[in-house]
């Protein structure tokens, strides 16, 4: 039995997310089936499980099994049956134990705000126009009260089973070009919509809405009603996955 | 009589071209449609028609009219209109004579090619996936060879009515990430298909078909036969139109 690394990219405009659902077009669904004329059917394990509408540039996924499998053809195959909507970067033999979603200790996601009044054709797909100036220095402020060791239930869907408390290890807004504001997080892991709910909430503050000390008080009252969102999914990327050195898959 | 100048970035992809066809959908079809509520029926003139499947980043576009129009008004529901497949950038009153194609003095493309084995879900639209690495070296040394004044008969359409020379002021190939290769070149105009002929000839240049030192003969030759492509328009996007000082459109 061997275990296998995928890294994949993926535009998520025309997918009802990532997770395999009946009769709808989903990444996972995409990719088990392209995957079976190599491997006979097998369950596939995703890092992060991203919502409809979201993208990414560095997801991980793994699976095992016993077929014996050519790595190039296999990812040439996968490219020319996915490709461009998803795009296999690399198939690799991984550690022993490896999984995707369990061995990650780590997961980057990226949010893009276009905050100029002009939209732009190329980002249209993979960004949230709001389309009124932010104050990129108060939302990145408000930002660094989400750095450390928090119970985020105001971040998190009321769903959630799961403790909320998550570790966030970076956690940062950047102006990138005069009319396009970038959020960067990286965590332990996120729950439900997180992301795009810190966004939003953050968003608010950068039009004024809400001072930037307010986070702090948003994340300490784990109250839901007062946190702004989710902001639209089409602005979100998962951009990175991080495993221990002794779990990266490339043994 | 004011001459109104209109600079926009559009996404070619769901277009068949710039130029307004019955029956299909254009982006001069869009925009004057979108603009006919606040100036009536107009003629519009454009730097560059752009094909079908081309995009653009720094089109420009003129038209005169006796109405008054607040261009901050009319620049918003223009995009509210169109966008996000075409972004109005600005709308600005221009200096009497001014002619979007006729006062430009020089036009900028740029071609990405991705020559990487993966595809990229992100760079799809934009740019040719060739799939196999290029010696953008060699393609650059082939460039050299097209700067200056010549007649290029050989990139141009048989059907082309007028003289096919022109002066080019850049032309050269640079690698803007492992896996991607992109072209600019600045000329006076152009000639029809003829930047998408220049980049597959580069590109067969680049996988060792012919030599750098071919590009002088294929030139030399005026041999339309003698070219390769065109290369796919969905890689190549109008980057900038240039105008004398006293034309720019800014009073």
């Amino acid at each position: 039995m061997t275990t296998w690394r995928i890294d994949l990219a993926y535009d998520g405009t025309g997918f009802h997310g990532y997770a395999r659902q009946q009769a709808v077009r989903t990444v996972q669904g995409e990719l088990e089936t392209a995957l079976e004329p190599f491997t006979g059917p097998v369950p596939t394990f995703v890092a992060g499980r991203t919502d409809r509408g979201v993208h990414a540039t560095g997801q991980v996924v793994s699976f095992a099994t016993e077929t014996p499998i050519d790595p190039v053809r296999v990812v040439r195959s996968l490219n020319r049956r996915l490709g461009p909507e998803i795009a296999v970067k690399r198939l690799v033999a991984a550690a022993d134990g490896f999984h995707a979603r369990f061995s990650a200790v780590g997961r980057a996601y990226e949010y893009l705000i276009l905050d100029g009044e002009v939209p732009d054709p190329f980002l249209s797909r993979i960004s949230w126009h709001l389309g009124h100036a932010l104050d990129v220095d108060a939302m990145d402020e408000a930002a660094a009260a989400l750095l450390g060791e928090h119970d985020f239930a105001a971040f998190c869907r009321r769903a959630e089973q799961r403790s909320t408390i998550r570790l966030v290890r970076t956690a940062r807004w950047e102006r990138r070009r005069p009319d396009l504001v970038v959020f960067t997080i990286e965590a332990s892991s996120f729950c439900h919509q997180m992301v795009r709910s810190m966004v939003a909430t953050c968003a608010r503050i950068g039009r004024g809405a809400a001072s930037p000390g307010s986070m702090a008080d948003v994340i300490a009252s784990r109250d839901r009603s007062l946190t702004a969102g989710p902001a639209p999914p089409h602005g979100l990327t998962l951009v990175r996955v991080d495993y221990p050195a002794d779990r990266l898959g490339e043994p």
